[in-house]
């Protein structure tokens, strides 16, 4: 990699791992949607990859805008939280606990989304590129509100609905 | 494992996960304090230790109300996002803009925390267990204010030094 020495770098490092964060989730998307036995959170999903895909295009423009082309360097942040929903969701589980695993993971997802989008739009800031700010600044805006919706959805019964499905097979010790 | 066929062994499953990503914390940040520039930034990551070490000791507590032991199970996530902070601070960098990676780097791991505690503390409410809730939250509470200091600190001038350091050695196109 050309030596980090400036944050123009930093900045077109970190949309290359974005690139590949967002480019792994489009093909993670569709298995989690499957396993999900709520419909408001099948439907949630599905929204998630629709706007996933929006997200890889728009990070084109701006590898457009670097005057550079879009390339992948392996996000390995996001391959780990992946493998880790990969795991939670592949386990025995009861549906409503399945759900409840799943939005959590799709909460870890959003959250490092948000830092590195949150991250990427200040440096664009910084370094006076306010058509680059602009762009990712949309996507962090969205990927906030995934999350938010996603809490909703958790507080909206599917938590509820697992501790519930707690309380008929086996008692809590408090 | 065993089935997950309750949220209460959901959340004793998040909470392995972070017993884990805490410990792997603890052994990671020491490497990236010595390679911060800044003396802030050097100092944040310190104190960042320091509350990492009491968190591990809170979710020691949590084990003992859930009647558990204390075990780890392996946080992928947080090996990947340790794994991509290694790479990048291991870069060849001028000190400045290592030091805006490391503000990054540590924003990430910030917000997969804010996540996860804040699904734990959650399910723990939603069980009904208050003493649990309550030691996840203040731990939750931490993790927000540490990322709040980190953006203060990138914003207080590390950005700026990182970015004109860049006009020091190389023309940006717009």
């Amino acid at each position: 990699m050309e030596k980090l020495n400036s944050l123009e770098t930093l900045l077109l490092h970190e949309v290359q791992d974005l690139y590949s964060a967002e480019k792994q989730l489009v093909k993670a998307l569709p298995k989690v949607a499957k396993k999900a036995s709520s419909p408001q959170l099948r439907s949630a999903v599905e929204q998630h990859l629709e706007q996933t895909e929006q997200h890889v295009n728009r990070l084109e423009q701006v590898f457009e805008l670097l005057g550079a082309s879009p390339k992948e360097h392996t996000c390995k942040a996001m391959k780990g939280l992946i493998k880790e929903a990969d795991d939670i969701i592949s386990e025995d589980a009861s549906p409503a606990t399945r759900d409840a695993a799943i939005i959590a993971a799709a909460q870890k997802v959003e959250h490092y989304e948000i830092a590195s989008y949150g991250t990427a739009r200040k440096w664009a800031e910084t370094v006076g590129r306010n058509d680059i700010t602009r762009l990712l600044e949309q996507t962090f805006n969205e990927e906030e509100q995934t999350d938010r919706r996603l809490t909703e959805l958790a507080m909206s019964g599917i938590n509820q609905k697992a501790a519930e499905q707690m309380g008929e097979e086996e008692e809590f010790a408090e």
